[in-house]
């Protein structure tokens, strides 16, 4: 999906929420057990709960590379199912991935080519550590999108991506201002955490134009009011991911009752959102 | 595998080999494509061809999710083999992973708990971009290892690994500073690039204890030399890594022969820097 698109798409839903699938096996509602792939169930009847208020689905890989085999496959036939709403939604392996160039090609290859891998994601995360060589690869996909680490939700994001070097840059600056070089608006996005929504105006700043993914918001305790404020631009450009917020929700049959309610009433509220800012 | 494990499985062998299975599927011998799966014979024939000078094999996980479900069989299948050499050999999964922190559990889960996810690695390749709690959950695993990228071995390493801040102090120094203190030289390593080997005496008067992985010998044109030279310490502290340069010297039915022959002559050449520094 190329960046036209995914506009006309967030128009089109009033809505710019993404739903992250991190899928537990461990969290999932029990009478769910008994199906032969109780993950794959549960992210189809989440998909169909919460497909009319979502822009986007973001599988964590993580969460199903954790169950070996069965949790890849649950993985598949969750893109599988996707498919059928490729006009409806955005997809993002949220992978983290970065290696040295010949390496990052493969990476790109796993997300994006679906002949080669099964999967035809339309975006990845990749972390900005190692530099242009391990971005640039996944650049080369056309209407496919890298979205890279800048500044993100955890604790340990002060860790390293708030140092300041002898510019008076910090880490995360440097990473937008040299990443945003690579590609373009219509290729890249960043990851900016909700839990620093007073940042996103800095990050606004140097990268006006590209769009956000923003974890946080939910069980991490950002405000979509604030992430709304500082990070909208003209053509909305932001993506705000909840997922435990949404997903297990609640843990009984209810379940998909109770994501479509919180799906919905974030749909609300960006709406709301759209609006004022004279998007939609 | 522990660290006193690992120091007398290097004496043993008289070796600090590290063979990189990258395997791609395009550059293995033609004559092995006839194979229910190729990449699981070529890798099993490699193993076998390499076992005795090498101790440690490091999967690049990308070439295997480059190839789908297939592809992840491969790993499976290798790593079960592997098994069987369970007291002869490390097994680094490079997977430059790294999340926050209930995902980065979860990733620890998939490479290190056997019942959860099939594999049971003695370590993961993790990048430092997100901090401390990206990289703990891995330390909660005992007898396994986290392996922080420090100063890679790429062109794009000088994009933001060796930037300066404020304290004079470049990003890769103040990555390993800080982290050395979340876990120990007990369960912590770092990725150092053989192509910066200079740089490999800066890197150890910061962790002079603790083992770093070295890439970069062979294809990427690191010598073997200086890596020794500057990166060896009392309990020998390196595990040099060469992939290309063994598992592809030869594409022909004569491969396994060439990949011994690599072998042994880094094992020889590795043996000479053991005695000289007097660890054996």
């Amino acid at each position: 999906m190329n960046r036209k698109q995914l506009i006309e798409l967030i128009k089109r839903k009033r809505s710019y929420l993404c739903v992250g699938l991190d899928s537990d096996i461990t969290k999932i509602p029990n009478h769910l057990l008994d199906n032969d792939d109780p993950v794959f169930e549960f992210n189809k009847q989440i998909i169909k709960a919460t497909i009319d208020f979502t822009v986007a689905y973001k599988p964590n890989l993580a969460f199903y590379e954790a169950r070996g085999m069965q949790g890849i496959l649950s993985l598949h036939k969750t893109m599988q199912f996707l498919d059928q709403f490729s006009n409806e939604c955005f997809t993002i392996a949220d992978a983290k991935r970065g290696d040295i160039g010949n390496t990052s090609t493969q990476y790109a290859t796993a997300f994006f080519d679906k002949k080669a891998s099964g999967f035809n994601f339309d975006a990845v995360t990749v972390a900005p550590y190692m530099g242009e060589d391990s971005v640039s690869p996944f650049l080369k996909f056309e209407e496919k999108w890298v979205i890279i680490l800048a500044l993100t939700s955890n604790k340990g994001a002060s860790d390293f991506q708030l140092n300041t070097d002898v510019n008076n840059q910090r880490l995360f600056e440097d990473v937008l201002k040299t990443s945003s070089q690579w590609g373009s608006p219509e290729n890249t996005m960043y990851v900016v955490g909700a839990t620093r929504a007073e940042m996103l105006s800095e990050v606004r700043s140097i990268v006006p134009d590209h769009f956000l993914l923003v974890p946080g918001v939910g069980a991490q305790g950002g405000s979509l009011e604030e992430v709304a404020r500082f990070g909208l631009n003209d053509d909305c450009g932001i993506l705000v991911n909840a997922s435990r917020s949404i997903i297990f929700a609640s843990n009984q049959p209810d379940f998909t009752q109770k994501a479509t309610d919180e799906a919905a009433t974030m749909q609300k509220q960006m709406e709301a959102t759209l609006r004022e800012k004279g998007i939609i």
